[in-house]
């Protein structure tokens, strides 16, 4: 039977760069997991249909937000030391911790940063991680879309990293396609500074097999660029280009220290971009070269990284970080447009991750779609709703919260998942971390 | 008749930099409009008093958050016009729209950023514009404490200057003092390169005549610095001090473009500076020297500006901007840590104000405080509720505020003020300056 959604008079998104108006006075209707109409009418077919109606009054409907880089676990080590420089911060703080993880914290950990992400708008995420059984087990219970990766770190001896390798290769055939078509799994070396140059070739090899996307670190600092060169006497760009990593539908995480060649290279093989502006300030990484890669062509995306170096999980801070910093940083008022930040966080992550079917409100797409309150004071008066998501909206402006046509967030509480259980659960995790 | 609160069991903010924990679980007392006990114990004397007993479970007490620059009635001009170069965006958007502003403009304009910032947890800010009087009724009005003051510019005939300068000193005389003591008033001329050095002269003059504080903008952008020099053969610091406008206590805005002269002449007469991060990235206008002007002792605190240039008035929001942009500019992430970040959205404010009774929780202080529900996902788990405040806090968190010890926000909503009517009064009055 056809579960109907029909939306009465809301305000909708058009983020398609030839729309004449970003907003639109609406309808919208979805029949199970799709959107079967969008537009300013309600065709006469839908007027006497059987379905659930909601009232879209005071609603601004965008479509659900996609986070192109995390590592959910690490909400357990949220505000574990901050304001440290990067390897004292890893050295001491995070690698000590995560060697202590469980399965069990790995699940409440994800299961913590899970449900804040669906109720600030998150309806798709990436994780690359361990135990990710584990992630994948919160994702089919919460009603999320994500896609996962068993993360490796190669600096080990031979048979670890054959372990690791295999235990990815396990992992995305189990998962990928679960979940009602949710899940989705990547194959994902940890980086070209803790890969050595065999074992990225036996990911792109096992993607090849698998036929999955690749997801790597990429020239997050810039002491791993000069690491690279003095290992590789190349840059990480050429280095992974040089092992056939771009042979497959790749993207990389942070980018940060890139040099004009290195944008045209991505360009060429349309290896997209995760920008993670949150955690790449407080690190003090330095900033993206964002501007220059989107008028190369290259696909630029939204992530939020772990939640230890952001420290939230809200894809519109990272939203309003993308369109502020790189006008603030390079002079130009316009750079980065509203528009343009709110694709990154929507449609250009869909096209990161490979998925053609969400992040836009269109018909033909997923149903994953996010409804926020725009009748409050920081969205007055209406002038410009994208602009008002850009640059005024919060994770805490989501009112309901859509995924695959199934509403998973309604009135700013979760459906899915015990969020009383799990903040006790995601507390009980840390200190028992912290006493063993 | 002692009005009288006691908040029993919750967690309080020490902000204080020789504090061995930035947080402690405690107890809080309050008479009238003071704080009278913070502690880890509640003294015999209260156990039995007659008192208003607050229970502080899953809350986290800090400072109200004090809000240094801005101009409240621009927020209706809330995204009308992002994304374009200064100038256009002033003599195209702005400026035709602001010379339509009658008073009601100015009041309902108001009345929505004060509800924003008082549900936000701002409980002082700062106020510079025109049609004064209506500013502060909106202050005397909703409990929210405000430094204010008719800001002038003086590219006019000297008629017209001479009717701004007694303007703006009536306004300082009439309300100074008023509202229970909550309104202060300031002498603002509008910034260097809008003001003739004699019209500034008459400001300062005036300040030493009312003995009140002296504010104006000074190097938000690098253009206006280089036409400074031009006009005078000065920077402005220099032009400044040579006017006298450092013989008063005196604050400044923006200050993005200084030297390190110019950031020694400040500290020198104790001249603070109002940080506006979002407004400085949003307009291209650049990175101000936060960490060398703090390392040289000039007390830096944050505003919001206007929300035409923000576009919201979240101070959790410049708080963390301040905390991750100087990370990821200077590459140190240990630049402005957390503490300190929330220190210059609490303490340094009022510092830089010339309040000495607001910004701290502790006895003798004003009773200006925030409940933060921190019983949230993006919380958890609770390691340092400091840093949680700063990078991961937004204004939609704070659960009640309560001002000269009355409480003006309850459970997320305003007891002071008709939230329901200014949203729609302020949707009106933009709709109307688009007609006029």
């Amino acid at each position: 039977m056809t579960h109907r959604i029909i939306i009465k008079n809301g305000m909708f998104a058009d983020l398609s760069p030839t729309a004449k108006q970003s907003s639109f006075h609406g309808f919208m209707v979805v029949e199970n997991d799709r959107i079967v109409h969008i537009g300013s009418e309600l065709p006469e077919q839908y007027a006497a249909a059987d379905a659930e109606i909601i009232d879209g009054k005071g609603l601004f409907f965008i479509p659900g937000l996609v986070n192109t880089h995390g590592h959910a676990a690490m909400s357990l080590l949220r505000g574990y030391g901050d304001d440290l420089a990067l390897q004292t911060w890893l050295q001491e703080k995070m690698w000590p911790m995560e060697g202590k993880f469980t399965a069990n914290d790995v699940y409440w950990g994800t299961a913590l940063s899970v449900i804040e992400m669906l109720k600030g708008g998150t309806t798709t995420f990436v994780d690359m991680y361990d135990y990710m059984d584990e992630v994948a087990k919160v994702c089919e219970q919460s009603g999320i879309r994500a896609s996962l990766m068993r993360g490796a770190i190669g600096l080990c001896p031979e048979d670890v990293q054959r372990e690791k390798l295999n235990e990815a290769i396990q992992f995305a055939k189990d998962w990928n396609g679960k979940a009602d078509g949710r899940i989705r799994t990547i194959m994902a070396p940890h980086a070209p500074y803790t890969c050595p140059p065999a074992f990225i070739e036996s990911f792109v090899q096992a993607a090849h097999d698998l036929d999955l996307p690749l997801h790597t670190h990429m020239s997050e600092t810039k002491a791993e660029v000069e690491q690279n060169v003095k290992d590789y006497g190349m840059r990480p760009v050429a280095h992974l280009e040089k092992l056939g990593f771009f042979s497959r539908p790749s993207f990389v995480a942070h980018a940060v220290h890139l040099t004009d060649e290195e944008i045209e290279t991505l360009a060429k093989y349309q290896v997209a971009v995760s920008h993670n502006p949150g955690s790449n300030l407080k690190l003090a990484s330095g900033v993206a070269r964002v501007p220059e890669m989107l008028r190369a062509g290259v696909v630029v995306s939204l992530g939020t990284d772990g939640a230890a170096s952001n420290n939230n999980l809200d894809m519109f801070e990272e939203i309003r970080l993308t369109a502020l910093i790189h006008k603030g940083v390079s002079g130009d008022p316009t750079a980065v447009p509203a528009a343009e930040a709110l694709r990154m966080g929507t449609i250009y992550g869909a096209q990161t991750i490979r998925l053609d079917d969400i992040g836009a409100l269109e018909v033909g797409m997923k149903a994953d779609f996010v409804a926020v309150d725009i009748d409050q004071p920081h969205f007055l008066p209406h002038t410009d709703l994208v602009s008002h998501m850009v640059y005024s909206a919060s994770a805490k402006d989501v009112k309901h919260v859509w995924v695959d046509g199934k509403q998973v967030v309604k009135n700013g509480e979760c459906l899915t998942m015990d969020e009383e259980r799990i903040l006790r659960e995601a507390q009980q995790c840390f200190d028992g971390l912290l006493a063993r």
